[in-house]
């Protein structure tokens, strides 16, 4: 096992490492941003080392900075989290280089499921369903138009490299097509300086269903059930849950074989996640990996019971998976509500701040994770996500009734915040109903 | 169901029952004393009444004003939590003759099993196993002495009436009963206005476990396994958890049927715990039976998926246990660690006092419940209990290493705590090898 771990992140997502390595008796090291000294990360993990200005280039992405953190501190593995470096394949064979252990899958089978185009072809030949759309990458706004006029409109402009709903478009005909492709394009290369895009068809109305998977270094894969994501503003996920009432034990096996199979297909190690879109038809469609943990994984480890921190730190340390696929039984029902520092009422704009004030609520069934704390200063440079409230109910209902009852009990003062708007999704009978996709927002509210 | 229910009682449990109503839509009433004004329950609840000055007595076992708060109200059911008025079968009766359901066992319940001398017949009759001991109450010491001479030294001489350790006291042979005796009989009076004695064999070095416990309107009973008490200061409990390590299932079955049992003999209803002591022989023994929820709830509810306390709410208003004893299976390992406002170093004497910061820790199988919260004064009127933090892991080895993690995190400034106590359990050898008796806070440390 390792001796001490390096995590090259911040706010909860750090403080949720740290927890995990301290339960398992790794000693910590936490980087931080000259805007981070007083971050909850940095006095919480055993050892600190500052690794540049505020802006994320010059410090959370700055890789040189954080290998020599690590080598200072003799950390033997860094753990990258969400976000940030964790899908930097580049960064991945530096530490390589550096005998240090990347807590992940390796640059290869990240740069396979990274790149879309190269994903979608590996998909097709393991049998796993994908949107029907382009094999080949497309580099040229006409000869893409021609593309979709094959594959039928409605279609999707994907940057191959995007994510986090940059460089994607919808074409809803031939008329609108070519605008969208370079205005797409130019995302990707300004985002990620990558001009590669593909064309899909565009499933309307969909699911976002996504199975959380974990491989290790013998071959073997499990899965752990799904996550229902539809409800999302900007591409972005605010709820989060599982059980998703739109699968039935058939479709839950038959997705969750498909989702081991993606993994298998790329020989993946350590925790992914496969996700897939949902259609009315309840035809499904293999849509990217996410080859790292994320962000709503407390959802599934309240369902399975899994600590799925811990098993992707042993993993990476070379043990066997330590649950096998016939021991995962999911019970329950469990619901996340990002907590974000945004005004809804203004496109979700971030409102950082101080928070003059913080009291969580705590008690049966309510996990709360967090790096805020009273007196706090949301800086203004990073994610808007101050917290993630994950609750557990026997049923649904029960779920977003104890949702309903903690966000009551949340003081966030000094900050605007979205839980009033997280209220309105929780009340609103569709909701309530089951009855979401990833047009539930934009369908539901004038914003 | 209920409509709304009034709480006649304080702090973190006040808090669980307005939680598990507001989960189920019942509308709440708090009541505080002039000392609770600015505490959370009083806050939280949808109405709130004061009831009376700081002095328990002038509040909240003021079974008048509390009634008259419910008629006022409207509320149809009073939640009596622990301690206070959960087990004075006279408020129990004075709740029925208002037409207000009172939340816990019938007087008549009660009664049976608050008389210990009276309980221990039953539980003869019903095949329970019992200490050997006195069969008839006791009343002068002299006869007492007698007496304890056909059980056997050492002896328990304890007060009918008693309980939390008052009115208990050991005799290792007839050089010291006398005096015991008349110490143990003069604190039942005076905390109980009873003199009823009785004396039973002392079991040496014994294991605390009690059995969770719950029983509908139709006879139906089921148990939710054990607790492992056996961590006490004091006669009071510091850790709990469940499972305990010193049964085998065998053992478990035996125990649970005999708490099964012990419920029926009297018709129980309602959430109950039939605490049994655990010799070094692997005998059980019935000790008592707390006819109401307990502190350590959680922990049951943390291995058993069951919330305890909207199964107590739903019994009282007349429906069905919702599980049955097949559905019931104990999953991981839970422990409970009680912080108090309070002194190990000086015989536990509390410290309340202004809580200048605090800090709850969080995150994947950790679970607090409390009242207290940044800036809340600890008013010196009432129980020391300040924070109950629960944790819950795959094995036993790791809820202590995450139970140490979480205390590691938590922060309580401006009060003296039993926190570092805590700490030093934890890491004692004899507690993570599971070896625990009743003494073991005696044996290991020179307070």
């Amino acid at each position: 096992m390792f001796r001490k771990i390096l995590i090259a992140n911040r706010g909860e997502i750090a403080v949720r490492i740290i927890r995990a390595c301290r339960e398992i008796g790794i000693a910590t090291v936490a980087v931080y941003s000259e805007a981070d000294r007083e971050a909850l990360h940095t006095q919480l993990a055993d050892e600190a080392v500052c690794i540049g200005p505020a802006a994320a280039t010059d410090s959370y992405l700055n890789m040189e900075q954080i290998l020599s953190a690590c080598i200072a501190t003799k950390a033997d593995a860094i753990h990258p989290g969400f976000g940030f470096l964790s899908e930097n394949s580049r960064f991945v064979e530096m530490c390589e280089k550096c005998n240090i252990t990347f807590i992940g899958p390796t640059a290869e089978m990240m740069d396979k499921m990274g790149n879309k185009s190269q994903a979608r072809l590996t998909m097709i030949e393991a049998g796993v369903p994908v949107v029907p759309g382009t094999k080949e990458p497309v580099y040229d706004a006409k000869r893409g138009a021609a593309m979709a006029e094959d594959i039928g409109y409605p279609v999707m402009i994907k940057a191959s490299s995007g994510g986090g709903g940059k460089g994607m478009r919808i074409a809803f005909g031939p008329d609108d097509f070519e605008e969208n492709f370079q205005v797409a394009q130019l995302e990707s290369v300004r985002g990620f300086g990558d001009n590669t895009m593909y064309i899909e068809k565009y499933v309307q109305e969909p699911r976002h269903i996504e199975f959380q998977i974990m491989a290790d270094k013998f071959g073997n894969v499990v899965q752990f059930g799904e996550r229902d994501c539809s409800i999302q503003r900007n591409h972005q996920k605010m709820i989060e849950e599982s059980p998703s009432v739109a699968l039935t034990p058939e479709l839950r096996r038959q997705m969750g074989d498909a989702a081991v199979r993606a993994a298998k297909a790329v020989h993946y190690e350590s925790a992914g996640t496969i996700e897939f879109l949902l259609d009315k038809e309840k035809n499904f469609y293999f849509m990217e990996m996410n080859t790292r943990i994320q962000v709503e994984h407390p959802v599934t480890e309240m369902v399975s019971g899994v600590d799925l921190m811990k098993e992707m730190i042993r993993v990476a340390a070379g043990e066997p998976l330590s649950v096998k696929q016939e021991d995962i039984h999911l019970q329950g029902h469990a619901m996340e509500c990002r907590i974000n520092a945004e005004d809804p009422a203004h496109h979700f704009r971030p409102c950082p701040g101080v928070i003059e004030a913080i009291h969580l609520p705590g008690g049966n069934g309510v996990r709360i994770d967090t790096a805020a704390y009273n007196g706090y200063e949301i800086p203004p440079f990073y994610d808007s996500m101050i917290a993630k409230v994950i609750v557990h109910g026997r049923t649904r209902q029960e779920a977003i009734d104890k949702m309903r009852s903690t966000l009551g009990e949340l003081i966030i003062d000094g900050v605007t915040t979205n839980v009033d708007f997280q209220y309105e999704i929780l009340d609103n009978e569709d909701f309530q109903a089951g009855e979401i996709t990833t047009d539930f927002i934009p369908m539901h509210f004038n914003l």
